[in-house]
């Protein structure tokens, strides 16, 4: 049997350990802090086995995932680096790989890092809301060293493919940071302003599911994204400040009344959206 | 029997022909001038009749639906105005309130008009769209007049309840307005802002359900939609510039790197979605 550590039992590690019942010959270890935590681990049998002890767990561990906030994942990676067997693949599940990567340089020679980012959550946090249908039908990032092995590339995909994933896309962390800024950070960010407007409360038995669409990230983990948005700060940044000029052109166009220049900048908009042809949300609930 | 005229077999129209199947004892006759349509709906049974002529099919109509285009229901209004017989029931489907209800002034007194708004639909258009489930769990705003009748208003909550409907909501246009330029007109305009953004085609690979929630309705129907904000323009305008600054005001911290002053932000904002509680989407793609 080879040994699978997942650090980290919240949300997304609770629910990787569920999806990964099966997946070949590994024994899913899991390891947490939280007493709690582990407790349900324990009773709901989300692991194999689980433990508070990571310097034991990763003790001769083939693969060990860091399912835990990216701050986290910085010092876990510098306080257990020399605990890692020669041979093992060390991977993560953030939304941010580039300061991730650079983190992982501290690993010893024959200790290799590919950076993950399954994209799958939901807005709440904690084991108790982990499934193992988590990921099915998302994309999982990848964002191998120039020195990964192939095997371990090989392995990361049959992960994908075993926890249900539509596909594995490589890229590099820099490519990762700009696209996930724009693609999720920033709807983070359209969710939580959207909800500081004063009629929030007013508007309840009003709307309809665009409107539920788009706010329901803003319950957000505020310590998880705090991290996220800092260790991405000119990326974010820069997309909001694109995001304002194309409202600002939408709110000059409405208030000149001019519908034909309106309905043509519509055209526009909508035309790409449907170039893009995104499939539905596949949200749970 | 009685007689339901829907006039206009869109999305919201045709969904509403097939939701209605069954209602009390009404015979449900379709209209509408696109002879695809008519066939669409002739063949596959959308209602008990179709015809377009209008003039014919609101004769002794008890009830007469709108559910074509804002502008469409004002020039409707006007042309129809003596044709419908005493006591009918008049209403429509639109996103728009103010407007609507003073159009219908211009109806005979007898005629009884009550806007409504099915605060239900999908980003596409057209009867081949059209399902009898979009109204489910949804809410029915309603504006009636004061001189509405209580037997329509308890009419209407009834095909509130036979179509699914979660609630009927009843409210002044000028309220309605305001309110759903921020819960839905908003939310457009953000969908298809966020899809004026140069990297739209490059995220296809690692948009997440957060993406795909905010821009699921930028593929929209360009000619109803210029209608909806134009319209409504002066209370969404006003929208956009309370989001705007809020959405500074994000983008200002994050680039400060006050990681503190960051996390407290989020906590307000993501605190005010929770004590919001609103389910979660009810998405059907």
């Amino acid at each position: 049997m080879k040994k699978f550590v997942i650090v980290g039992l919240g949300l997304i590690g609770g629910s990787m350990a569920l999806a990964l019942r099966g997946f070949e010959d590994h024994t899913i270890v899991g390891v947490d802090v939280s007493q709690p935590t582990l407790r349900f681990a324990r009773e709901r049998g989300v692991c194999d086995r689980v433990t508070e002890d990571a310097g034991e767990a990763i003790e001769g561990a083939d693969v060990v995932m860091l399912a835990i906030h990216p701050q986290g994942i910085l010092d876990f990676l510098k306080a257990y680096r020399d605990r890692f067997k020669p041979g093992c693949l060390v991977t993560d599940v953030c939304g941010v790989k580039s300061a991730i990567m650079e983190g992982a340089e501290c690993l010893p020679e024959g200790v290799d890092f590919i950076g993950g980012h399954p994209m799958a959550g939901t807005e709440f946090s904690g084991i108790q809301h982990a499934f193992a249908e988590m990921f099915q039908g998302s994309h999982l990032i990848l964002t191998p060293r120039e020195t990964s092995t192939q095997a371990h590339i090989a392995l990361m995909e049959r992960l994908a493919a075993h926890i249900g994933c539509r596909d594995v896309v490589k890229t590099t962390p820099a490519e990762h940071d700009a696209i996930l800024a724009y693609t999720s950070q920033m709807m983070h960010i359209i969710a939580v302003s959207v909800c500081d407007d004063e009629n929030l409360f007013t508007c309840k038995g009003f709307e309809g599911s665009s409107f539920r669409g788009c706010t329901r990230v803003a319950a957000l983990d505020v310590g998880l994204w705090t991290q996220l948005f800092s260790l991405n700060a000119p990326a974010l940044t820069a997309c909001l400040d694109t995001l304002i000029g194309h409202l600002q052109n939408y709110r000059k166009v409405i208030a000149s009344g001019d519908r034909e220049a309106l309905a043509e900048k519509l055209t526009f908009s909508s035309g790409r959206k449907r170039q893009m042809d995104l499939p539905g949300p596949d949200l749970l609930h």
